[in-house]
């Protein structure tokens, strides 16, 4: 094999691996998204602090890749394609640290709710939960296999989370009218809502950068799009 | 001048007139909350449609200088110090854009709560704002001069950020406890105080950013050094 194939190759053998890793990080941010809702709708305080603290591998995780991305960069200095590729890497690592900030801000709002009575069988949040952690997976799998039917359908699923998020705060809204002893727990589901529409927010981001890496494409900013 | 040199000296023209670029974005940003949020405090419906509509140069500019950054990386290649600023432009670049929607966000819960009576007279929420809006500013200023100690002093004020954000909320719950009919107005302002916070998030982002590029140290997710 000559030089320079053999530099292609490892080049290609190391993007590989960065992929993998961003989907395991993927995976454990999601997987934080997870514990945290199921701990609020289990009132369960084990659980809530296994969210509260649980940050640390998706943290880990962050600086990790971030190192990946520069080494990539400065040692193999890619071009074109690949140049997207790496810079839209350190793009989503950014939003799947985030993602796992904010499942510890479910994990912490859950907490205050489960000290108070409860307020409502809770059915939305956890669908809501459920299609935030299903469009971050899908984002990913669409980065990692180029797949550009998959990030619009993404963008797609964004406009049902934005529903469901609308849903869940018209209702609490009326209990808070009709009994001010659910305010409180009641702020706090609003703000979990909030938090699962931001993390579908990640989800939209990594999804337009598919789109851009794929189809250079831009489809940031022209909600026209997302509409067709 | 040598070829080399003028390669140099090329790239260093195109990185300034980047750092340039993010600033400018950075005012355009800081405008459009400033926008907002004295549309909420003078209840004033025009300038707040201005608030709705007004994210317009942001998002022009978010993709202008995602160019450059793409640009700069294919044609210069740069290495060590001046690809972390690169890298470190992406990144701010996608900060300063989701001002610019925080700030629209704003606006919107603002056209909402003025639509009902006042709660309260507004202090606070302005002064957050205020913060948050030199945060920003400074946290530019850090990146373009390269300055530790402004960076470091952007992390310092994001608690007493976060004390405003907790001081607004306490207020407002007392006022929906005590009389239902501020329940909806008040759920706005709060959610107003919470797009401030994570404007100061933004510029703790760029902060961070910062102090990694310059001191090649990292304080992301390390919370004690914040505390120094």
């Amino acid at each position: 094999m000559e030089p320079a194939d053999r530099i292609v190759r490892h080049f290609q053998e190391e993007l590989e691996q960065l992929k993998r890793r961003l989907l395991e990080m993927g995976g454990l941010a999601e997987e934080q998204v997870r514990v945290a809702i199921k701990a609020l709708v289990d009132r369960d305080p084990a659980l809530i602090d296994r969210g509260i603290t649980g940050d640390q591998p998706v943290n880990a995780m962050h600086i990790e890749i971030d190192n990946r991305c520069f080494t990539l960069l400065a040692l193999f200095q890619p071009m074109a394609a690949d140049l997207r590729a790496i810079v839209a890497a350190v793009k989503i690592n950014t939003d799947l640290e985030r993602v796992g900030d904010l499942a510890v801000n479910i994990a912490e709002a859950a907490q205050r709710c489960i000290a108070r009575p409860p307020v409502k069988k809770l059915l939305d949040i956890p669908r809501m939960a459920g299609l935030a952690q299903s469009m971050l997976r899908d984002s990913l799998d669409a980065f990692v296999r180029r797949d550009l039917d998959l990030a619009q359908h993404v963008l797609d699923e964004d406009d049902t989370l934005d529903e469901l998020k609308t849903q869940i705060f018209r209702e609490l809204l009326t209990y808070m009218l009709q009994d001010p002893s659910t305010i409180e727990p009641s702020l706090d589901l609003i703000l979990i809502s909030r938090h699962l529409e931001r993390i579908g927010d990640h989800a939209t981001n990594i999804a337009e950068d598919v789109i851009f890496i794929v189809s250079a494409r831009d489809v940031r900013h022209h909600a026209d799009l997302r509409q067709e």
